[in-house]
């Protein structure tokens, strides 16, 4: 086991535009990057780590800034971990569009020399993997070892290896689903209504106002962890456990888990944009690879040449283990290498980001096979 | 089968004070009640229908105010149907507290001259049936052939055969639970939450300001709604068809899923009182008969006498099958006698308000033989 990881991000800067699916031109833009491990000199050692909603480029590691945060998947990727950075070269990058450094809404638009806010384009998950193609591109990695991603992070994952065939050698996707169901889609558009109805919103140009809808992020924050955790796992931790002595007949805290997701809810709208929350949950909505194939997603998954992980836990309803297992059967449709990994664990979508050991030690052995074909020195 | 009904709502008035659990005391108060069918002479043929979150006592025909609105549970209820109204003498009364009448927020507070808004003590399932059985008082009823109820009702129910044992022959449970999980517990917070911070909610006072909290009821209705329903019920009837030709790359209405609950929030914020709605989420959250008894739902229920039967339907995530089967084990337990029908539907939690052949007919069979043993005439 190394030292512990110290992260420092570094902006990469991009000048060429980058076009769209919505249509729309990014004329010039930039992402916050940081990287783990040292890239060999065959490049043949890299690793993309895709985030989900709420995560950012600070993947592993303490961070060289100011908040000194543990990276969001540390314990998967660093020094002796599943995806060893001793081995490996890990990159994370914050998606386009989000608001932790890199170019979206909060950034400013240098064509008016304000805030993007509102303005700033919706993007897909197809415009992020061809913005992280660029940072590919400018580390000269021709092809990714892996690229790996849980929840949205699997998507870019699954999206990487149909638009970029070549440049993707394995390709793992966990708890993750090639498409929303109307359920997961309904989810996301409560939560969207709560922020655009919040007065603060002030149509997406909040910031000019000084102000924040506070109000909406912290509702909408608070739908997305219910589906976060599972029915089960909330009982275990919470019950109907009270937060006060008794029952106080009012709407202030009364079950631990609404002091839960209260704080959950409050924390999210100090630190989180919410025109990034908006374009973010569209993203998600709009993926849908088969969509360009008849829906078909074999055909979809047929532009692929990646060896596969796909791997999720029974107890994840917002992407149900059954959304897995379809991306399993269109993969092994169009004859690809794939392997699956059904965790049984309680803790429901979130267990991709838990310390599971069932799940690292598959991870783990499956990083130390992808080192073997792709001759990576331990 | 007879004519259709049409049903005349009455409002009883009570003059005695009530006792509520949370302490405060309702000087007087009223209940807008609707009946079916004939009282017979020796009073034995009464069923007492309970209604959930938005329902009210208009349980079945053609109102006979300006709206004309079908009950809402008319498929059951009515001559000739599984509660058969040309053999039973049906009540429906609108719970205390809500707003279709009965006093509850929208009411004026005899002592202010003005409406009582959030002033509007809370109550509990409960205080409900104290309520309920002062109706029952009314009508001369001594004890009820049947209590029903599903979901919210189902609870009354439950909570009728524990306070009032020598006044209920036959409980019927249909969707519920005898107490709310974690999970249920936070989708009502949230719901009240996003009230509860809409600025129009002014503190619950916003009918003196002549304001609705029109976006906080519409997000609260939203997030109900998806509880309601099973995920493939939602695959199925919307999918992820488009409600425009292509994606338009914006927060408007892109999805058939998300036009319809917009529309059903926006429905709902026309009528629904957002008070009401607050008290009648923590009624819910409140409800736990187990919890006077050191938290044995068995000892909870060897208040009863009544012969019970529990329904639930296997894709209701909202009150899961096993939440019904546990009031089954805890019935047995106690050595009451209790028939359960597990009805394998599509439809989700509002399974108990559709047509479904087998649960109608079940029921029908149940409520012939509830006629037998009272000997009520066919």
């Amino acid at each position: 086991m190394s030292a512990p990881l110290v992260a420092t991000p570094q902006l990469v800067e991009f000048s060429e535009p980058l076009q769209l699916r919505s249509g729309a031109v990014l004329e010039r833009y930039a992402l916050m990057v940081e990287t783990y491990g040292t890239l060999n000199a065959s490049r043949s050692n890299a690793v993309l780590v895709c985030h989900a909603l709420n995560a950012s480029h600070h993947v592993a590691g303490v961070g060289a800034d100011a908040a000194q945060s543990l990276g969001w998947w540390d314990n998967m990727v660093g020094p002796g971990k599943p995806v060893d950075t001793d081995r490996f070269f890990v990159i994370g990058v914050n998606n386009l569009g989000s608001c932790f450094g890199s170019t979206g809404p909060t950034s400013i638009d240098a064509r008016t020399g304000r805030a993007w806010g509102a303005n700033f384009p919706l993007v897909t998950v197809e415009d992020w993997v061809d913005a992280q193609a660029r940072v590919a591109d400018r580390f000269g990695i021709e092809a990714f070892a892996a690229v790996i991603g849980g929840s949205l992070g699997g998507m870019q994952a699954l999206a990487w290896s149909m638009r970029y065939p070549k440049r993707v050698r394995h390709c793992v996707s966990i708890a993750s689903t090639a498409r929303l169901s109307a359920q997961n889609i309904a989810f996301n558009d409560v939560a969207r209504q709560a922020i655009l109805s919040d007065p603060d919103f002030r149509e997406g140009h909040y910031a000019e106002f000084g102000v924040v809808p506070r109000r909406g992020l912290s509702v909408a924050r608070m739908i997305g962890h219910i589906t976060y955790l599972s029915d089960d796992d909330m009982a275990e931790k919470f019950g109907r456990t009270l937060r006060v002595d008794d029952i106080q007949y009012g709407y202030g805290v009364e079950f631990e888990i609404e002091s839960y997701l209260r704080h959950q809810g409050d924390k999210f709208a100090q630190y989180f944009d919410a025109n990034t929350y908006l374009l973010i949950t569209k993203a998600l909505d709009y993926f849908d690879p088969a969509r360009d194939f008849g829906g078909s997603l074999a055909a979809a998954l047929a532009q692929s040449e990646a060896r596969f992980l796909i791997a999720y836990f029974t107890t994840d309803w917002r992407f149900a283990p059954e959304r897995s297992r379809e991306v399993v059967r269109a993969l092994l449709e169009v004859g690809r290498d794939v392997s699956y990994l059904e965790i049984d664990a309680p803790h429901g979508h979130d267990a991709f980001l838990l310390d599971d050991a069932r799940y690292h030690g598959a991870l783990r052995g499956y990083f130390e096979g992808i080192a073997r074909r792709t001759g990576v020195a331990a």
